[in-house]
This record gives structure tokens, C-alpha cells and sequence, in this order.
């Protein structure tokens, strides 16, 4: 008989996880519980959809299960919720909602890739139907079904990460008044407060209102309660974070780290062998602190699966960590990450450097050049590069995957400094954006060493001194 | 009495060192001779006025030679065209053209930045005024004179490199009906054949003619001469390349190399003690081939300016070398290039994998998403990239610096598998376009493996698997 593999989870880490095994071994039986209707999906697409850009969610879909079945001889059940993991035993519980049975599914090896879900505040109200959070399909069909049977004249965002921003602008889009309401003195809480400022300005300058410092105290039907005062709401989105599905991998005994997230190894591996986790259900390990952390993102959710799946089937697959690399573009802003943020960087530890340079998106003199700012974070004495943030309009955010690829690699600022990298006018200035944050960036690391070893010989600088081509 | 630094040469290479030789030395004299009217400004911007973008040539001055003056302190001598050059003697000759005379002037310490100029083809004609090359400001307000004048109704440009190509745009821009003729089967020699198809076929779609292996054989007013018959121009642009301004350097008996460019070290350092040059005048090392290569764009000749203005004002600095990392726009494809093509990876020596793939700039679903097409030059056995290309639509070209920060770090296609690079629908799919060449050409890499090593353990592998998120 053939050994059986179990994956719990039909989206971005299990279905990736499912592929790789079948990969690895076409003799394994593969089975994927998905509880949802829809696997294979793009989460993150979402909010095109419910902005307009994309007309049906079912667009979001990468493979249908009958796809996967017959590409991949992936056995896949959606509307399947596991109930219950026995690990001695080897064998989950699965409750099938379509056809309202329990069943019981033995394994070999075992992929937890339950996801997140959207955090949601312990307030008075905060369960009613116009309080809603988005990470699945299934959740974003619910809130559009609320959404159109609703006024939405009026929408109330909580909490300032990546998908509630992106919310916030697709409501805008409707014509909905938006307001974002965060507890925090800034949005998007992976930047650095003066990045996030520059964000800020660009969502006020579009007509979304943002209320920062703001604690939300309570909701209730139209109108969300703050500490301040109500802020009238006809839609509630949580945009608070996620919190990783692992409650089920824990009552089984599976070891949880930072946040609960499910604990692994390099190698995806829980800690009970032949049960693999991978996704937003996971820690990882960040690269440049060597701390555990749980990071939701799509990317790592898929590179992770993958790992895990070719680990399932017999293979060996390491994952180096993450950078926490991330892009978005709310209204005109693009924003993009990478690395530690100043403060983060301050957190673990390090003394850094952390310019912020002024840059544009093309040279100067072209009619479509936009402004950039670029802040990159150095270890101060040794230069190496921490992480950076990127704040401008089009053309800027996908500009962070050059200090992406040079941390991974442990480059220093001068290092960037001197790598050839492209440029002509409608890229930007001759000096690009990071390579001149970079040099601010070496600079103040060399000053910092003159300061502390050399002050006497240090002469006076000059400006900023470069002819452009 | 203090020591005099010459510069010759006021663009990119020579203001730099002028610049960084003031940083490092605030008691040299500093005298930069140029013979034309400008100093430091971006020769790239010229196709941008002419097309129309920017207003003015002075618009596209970095800064005038007063401020160079006040704030630097360099003697910057425009309309000074250096005639000589004693080396024993410690001496230029120098022509002023705008008072008629000639002076002798003494230097400590000189470098040479004297740039390139367009080739111009040894051909019946190709001195008349209708033939015109685009390399300094006063090339530009030549040729816009003469354009001005003309009828400018039809335009040949010869030869199929960037600025040839931005020129053909912007005359496109004019209303005038633009052919581009290339001895060569293909335009961009810098890209391979098949991914310079793809250039070629977006400049049909926009009406600009492409005749591709036609050799021109003569000029004449209203017409280029090729050996398949007349093509009518009332203006011809040259964009065959430039040629290193290195006759002054070689006739004063500094050694020339490849192309006749002037021979450096990392130091910029020419075959003469205390004589520095930079710049499209001179050599660069190639990255990936080790080979002396004459790589004439801006970046590297404000970065190799910036090293000879370092040493030559008693610092230390090394150029480590270029990768020819380039990026254009023509009509509305976005063309990048990094390290070395398939092309030129065979002929320095390299086995190599070439995988191209097709992807696109944003999530498939997203209705602004426009093809994308990334090819990487990988080693095979070893996995190393070498180089790449990308020609696609907005937000295509400048994606390619990934990629030139990874092969200057000498990194495998895994390894960029492996990197955290970011995710956004509106910034791509799931897998960067230049990540998922990379998983090809890793999975080539290994396929050439189990081909050489174990045919007979290669298990059948299904199709690209990967779900989205």
C-alpha cells in the first residue's frame, strides 16, 4: 500500500507543499483538506477584486482542485475542516460540511498549512457582521456580500497593515468616506515612523481620513466607538494583523514559538518527525537578526510549502529566512520594505546609521518625475546593510528587491555603492535612489569611525559633489 | 607653491575627479579644461529634449561652471580644447578657442576624461551636415540646429544601439517618419538575437521601419545609400557606438587597449605615474569575464571619475569593474541588460544555461498587467549567473538590477531562488519574473547534472506546479 500524505490547508504553503511532493514521489497518495470552498488562490488579490480591478474572485484562482487532481494526482477535498489532529495515532479528524459527515484520515506524513486569520480586537461588538476581516475567499465573499446589501457609505478601517490600507483604498473606490483608525502613532507598523509619515500624507491627500494614537474602545451598528468618540461606520475592515491557525497543530502537541506560530526548522520540520508546517501558520527565522518571527506573506507561504513538500516526499529543501521583503501601493504612494526597520534593528541589538535620502523616480528633468525617499539602515562600524524602506509613486517600491538580493547576501553600503547597477532618464537620476542612500549610508559610518578614532584629521566635506550624466 | 591637478575633459568622468580630488585635497589647484561650451550634464538626457521633454539643453546641466568655481574652487576652462599632451615635460597644450590663442600649462598630477564620440563610418558622405552623431551637449545643439533648418520630415538612423534608438523615438516624436538601418541581423548588439527581436518587433508596432542586415554603402543629401537601394532621409543619426576619444593619450605615448580605449589598472591608473583617466575614453574590467572590456555609459564614468579624482588627489580608491548594466525605453518597450549575454558568455568560454521566460509586470489578473519576457545566462554545472536580460512594457527594465547586484556578488540561480524578494499583485506575480528564470535555469542546471551523472534515477517531472498567492 502507498504511504499517504495529508495536507491541512489548500492555499499558498499547501497546495505548494502538495506539488513539490508529487514532485518528489509519484507513488505517494496526496490528500489536501482545504475548509474553505476555494485552494490555490491569490490572497492577496483581494482587494482588486473588491476594488474593481478584477471582475470575479473566482480570476484569484491559480489551479481548480479538479486541476490539481488530474495535473497533479492531488487528492483535493475543499469544504473539509480538520477537527482534530492525533498524532500518536497518526490520523486527523476531518469534518466534511457539504455532506455534514465526520471521517477519520490516517497519515504518514503530515503538512500543517492552516494559514492565519485576520486578528480581532476582544471589544463589545466586535462579532457583529459589519465587522469584518479579510484573508481568505471565503472571508472576502462574505464582506462583499455585506458590503452590497449595506449602504457602504460609510467604512471604518482598524488598524494600519498592508491589507487594511489596501482596503481602505479599494472602499475609495466605491466612494465609500474611508477613516483609519489606529491605535499605534503610525501606519503600517514594519516602517520606521518617518517612512510611514510620508504614507500617511499621501492617504490624507486622497481623502482617507487618518486617525492615529486612536484606541477603538467598542462597535455597534453603524459606528465604531473610540476612546475620542464614535466614527461612524456602515463597514468595519479589520486591518489589524493576522494571527496564525495554529490551535489545532498546539492541543496536538505540536511545539509553538513567537506569537503561537507553529515552531519548524530549516527544513519546515515541526517538532514531531514526519509533520511539517510551512505558511502563516509558522515562525521563520529572520536573516539578519537570527530571531524566530512570524511573517504572513504570501512569498514566504509559497517558498515555505515548498520546502516542506519536498522534505514530506522524501527530498531534502532547506528555507534560508526571510527579510520581511514586502511592497504595496496605496493610492499613489508605492511603499516598499526589506530588512529591519531602524527600530527593529535597535530591538536586536545593533547600532545602526539610518539615512533618509530625497531622490526622484526619474531624472530631474523629466516632466514625469516623481519624488522618493529612501531610508536604509547600516550597522554602524562595520557597514553592513540591515534593511531600508522605500516611500514614492509609481516606479518606487519595487526598487526595495536590490537591498532584498544585497542584505541576503550580507553586502555592506559600499559594496552597493559599487555595483553596477543601470540607469537612464526615465529610471531615475544617474546615482540611483539606493545606491545614493547607500553612500549617505557609508559615509556616516566612515564619520562615525573618524569620530571615534581619528577626530583631529578629519577635514571638511565638501557637499554633495557628483556631476550626473 | 601648491600642486596643479588638469583635468581634461568636463563630463562625467572629469568633473567627478575634479570633485573628489577638491574632497580629498582642499590646498590643490584645480584646473578642468573643456572644449566645448558645457560641463556636467547628463549627455543621456539629449534624446528627452529632442523629443520634446525637457525644454532646454540647459536644463540637463548638473552644474555650471560658476558654481563648479565657488563651490569646489575648479578652474573650469570651457572653449579649451587641450592640442598636446608632454608627459615628460609635465605639460598640456591647450588651444582657447574663444579668445583665439594657445597657452602651455604645467600639471603635478593630470587626468584624462576626453570621453567618445560617435563612430562615423568611413563612407562617401558621411561628412555632410545632414549626418549627425549625438555624444555632448554640442553635438545635440548641432544636430537640433540642423534638424530645425531641415524639412526633417523623414529620419535614418544607422546602427541599433540605445542612443540610436531613443533618437529614432524621439523623431517619431517630430511626426517624422523614422527607419533605423542596421548592418547587424539585429538591433541592441548588447542583447541576444532572440530577446532583440522583441525590441525590434514593439518599434513596428509604433511605425518606426527596422531593416535589419543592411549595410550602408554612402550619404547624400536626401538620402542614405544602402546595397539594396536609396532609403530618403532629411537627416541622418548616427548610432553605431562611440569610439574613445584616446588619440591625444596615445600619440603622448600612454598605452591603449581594447578598441584603442586607454589602458588603466583598478586604481584608473594609466601606463604613467601620476596620470589618471576615466570615463568612455578608457577601459573597464568586465565583472563576470575578467576580460578588459571599453564599456562607454555614465554610471561607469561618473564611478571610474570618482576613483581617479580619489587617487589622484592622494586617496585610495579601487573601480572594481563593470557588468555593462544597462537599461533604455524606446517607444513603449523597456529594454535591461546585465553581465554578460548567451552570446557573450560562449565566447569567453562559459557552457552555460539561457532559459527566457515569459512573465508579466503585474498579477495576471490585474487588467494593467503587459507581458514581460526575462532570459538569464546561468553556468552550467556550477549554476553561477552570468547575466540577463528583460524587454517588456512599464515597470520591465529596471528589474534587471536584481540581477546585476547578483551576479557582482557571484551568486547561483538558486541562491536568487532562494532570496526574499517582494511580492504585490500590482508589482507582478507571486514569483518575480527574474526569480522564476532563475528556478529554470537551477532546474536546468541540475537536469544537465542527472544527464551527465545519473540518467537513469530522473524521475518525470510535471509541469510548473506552483500555486499563487
Amino acid at each position: 500500500m502507498s504511504e499517504r500524505l495529508v495536507v491541512i490547508g489548500g492555499d499558498a504553503a499547501g497546495m505548494s507543499a502538495a506539488s513539490q511532493a508529487r514532485r518528489q514521489r509519484r507513488d505517494l497518495e496526496i490528500v489536501a483538506l482545504e475548509k474553505g470552498e476555494w485552494v490555490s488562490y491569490s490572497a492577496c488579490g483581494i482587494p482588486y477584486h473588491v476594488a474593481g480591478d478584477v471582475d470575479s474572485l473566482d480570476d484569484l484562482v491559480v489551479r481548480t482542485p479538479q486541476e490539481l487532481r488530474d495535473r497533479l494526482l492531488i487528492d483535493v477535498r475543499t469544504g473539509h475542516e480538520v477537527t482534530a489532529l492525533d498524532l500518536d495515532a497518526r490520523r486527523v479528524e476531518v469534518r466534511d460540511h457539504r455532506h455534514g459527515r465526520s471521517i477519520r484520515l490516517g497519515f504518514d506524513h503530515l503538512v500543517v498549512a492552516t494559514g492565519a486569520r485576520p486578528r480581532r480586537p476582544d471589544l463589545p461588538g466586535s462579532d457583529l457582521e459589519c465587522v469584518q476581516g479579510v484573508q481568505t475567499l471565503d472571508d472576502a465573499r462574505r464582506l462583499l456580500e455585506f458590503a452590497r446589501g449595506s449602504r457602504c457609505e460609510k467604512v471604518v478601517v482598524v488598524g494600519g497593515g498592508y491589507v487594511g490600507l489596501e482596503m481602505a483604498e479599494a472602499f475609495l473606490r466605491w466612494g465609500a468616506r474611508v477613516t483609519v483608525v489606529c491605535d499605534a502613532p503610525q501606519v503600517m507598523p514594519t516602517l520606521d515612523p518617518d517612512m510611514a509619515s510620508l504614507v500617511e500624507r499621501a492617504m490624507g491627500a486622497l481623502d482617507i481620513e487618518v486617525r492615529l494614537g486612536t484606541r477603538v474602545v467598542g462597535f455597534e451598528e453603524g459606528a465604531v466607538q473610540t476612546e475620542e468618540g464614535p466614527i461612524p461606520a456602515d463597514l468595519v475592515v479589520l486591518g489589524m494583523g493576522v494571527a496564525p491557525n495554529s490551535e489545532l497543530a498546539a492541543e496536538a502537541g505540536l511545539e509553538v514559538g513567537v506569537g503561537s506560530a507553529i515552531r519548524v526548522d530549516r527544513r519546515q520540520r515541526s517538532s514531531v518527525d514526519g509533520v511539517w508546517a510551512a505558511g502563516d501558520c509558522c515562525e521563520s527565522r529572520h536573516l539578519v537578526s537570527g530571531e524566530r518571527v512570524h511573517v504572513a506573506l504570501g512569498t514566504v507561504a509559497n517558498r515555505q510549502g515548498r520546502v516542506a513538500g519536498v522534505n514530506a516526499g522524501g527530498g531534502y529543501a532547506t528555507f534560508p529566512g526571510v527579510l520581511g521583503t514586502a511592497v504595496t501601493k496605496v493610492c499613489d504612494a508605492e511603499v516598499g520594505r526589506t530588512g529591519l526597520s531602524e527600530r527593529e534593528a535597535a530591538a536586536a541589538g545593533f547600532d545602526v546609521v539610518a539615512p533618509r535620502i530625497k531622490s526622484s523616480s526619474q531624472a530631474g528633468y523629466l516632466p514625469g518625475a516623481k519624488p522618493l525617499v529612501v531610508k536604509v539602515v547600516a550597522e554602524r562600524g562595520t557597514g553592513r546593510l540591515l534593511g531600508g524602506q522605500i516611500v514614492g509613486r509609481e516606479g518606487a517600491a519595487k526598487r526595495i528587491d536590490v537591498l532584498a538580493v544585497a542584505i541576503g547576501q550580507g553586502m555592506t553600503a559600499d559594496q552597493l555603492v559599487d555595483t553596477d547597477l543601470s540607469y537612464a532618464p526615465p529610471f531615475g537620476p544617474l546615482w540611483d535612489p539606493l545606491a545614493a542612500a547607500a553612500r549617505r549610508a557609508d559615509h556616516m559610518v566612515d564619520e562615525a569611525d573618524a569620530a571615534v578614532h581619528t577626530p583631529e584629521t578629519r577635514t571638511a566635506r565638501p557637499g554633495n559633489t557628483s556631476p550626473s550624466s
